[in-house]
């Protein structure tokens, strides 16, 4: 059973990147990372985003994916930590060839840490 | 690595349903779906629910079980999103041959879109 | 996919102990297991922990590691269910081999049940 623990923690825990490696590289003309933002709520439900994120709601994903770019990394967030619709987009992202992972945090840990955040128009 | 995060990624997503799949079918007479609250609080805890909702603990399902119909499909739900409760009854209900999935919003995000509820007397 | 969900459900829920376990052995001398809180943020943000946690952020458990006793379980938590971090503290005690759980509830959970916890000084 150690084992089996150990795999589904190794597995489960790739999946997610954490908001420091987001970060150091937000606003940089080069960065590898876009963030999306794949919630489902109308924007006036959302108010605001992460900063520099690309809203594409996961259920409209699987059609946008030719705006997509396979040399970046795509960070994925909803609501919260543990809701399923990150998942749902990453299944899509990695099924699909791109490079992609989970924002461990949600937005509602990046705001919760006073990280940069934009309003949505 | 990819082939692992995917797999988990597809299993982990086959255990939930969505609100909306759930809603399309509250209060239809032939609806295949019985939600379950399967929170342990006592009522005066939990207050309210969602509309329609069958409240069993998740303590208290085994021994439950033979109230249940297994020609229906059984949506449970905890507070929130990633507790293990929810989880918990899902392993009792599979493991007994019930068709059951956990709702992925849970009573938290039900309750964040609006959706209905009623008071637990 | 039944037995693949099964499975799943399985080894997750087993990274995972229950707050009543962990409080019918608080303040207990010869209590097994020991409470970790993992949080990486500074005292002054998480102001109060589960009464009798000892605190090792989870950025910094590597390091720490021989200050812990093998014939004592673990029991590590994060604010909130759901999040990353209690599985990051998980997996290095685990491939260390310690004995290691989760705290299902998290000190959301905790506190929302009205559990004992202490300030931080």
């Amino acid at each position: 059973m150690q084992t089996k623990k150990i795999e589904l923690l190794e597995t489960y825990l790739s999946l997610y990147i954490d908001h420091a490696t987001v970060l150091d590289n937000t606003g940089k003309e080069d960065s590898p990372y876009v963030v999306l933002d794949v919630r489902n709520a109308p924007a006036h439900i959302k108010k605001d985003q992460i900063k520099g994120a690309k809203a594409i709601p996961a259920r409209d994903l699987t059609n946008h994916l030719d705006e997509l770019d396979k040399s970046k990394t795509y960070v994925v967030y909803d609501w919260t930590a543990g809701t399923t619709l990150g998942k749902t987009a990453l299944l899509i992202l990695l099924s699909n060839d791109f490079k992609a992972y989970e924002l461990g945090c949600a937005l509602e840990g990046w705001k919760g840490m006073n990280l940069p955040i934009e309003t949505i128009e």
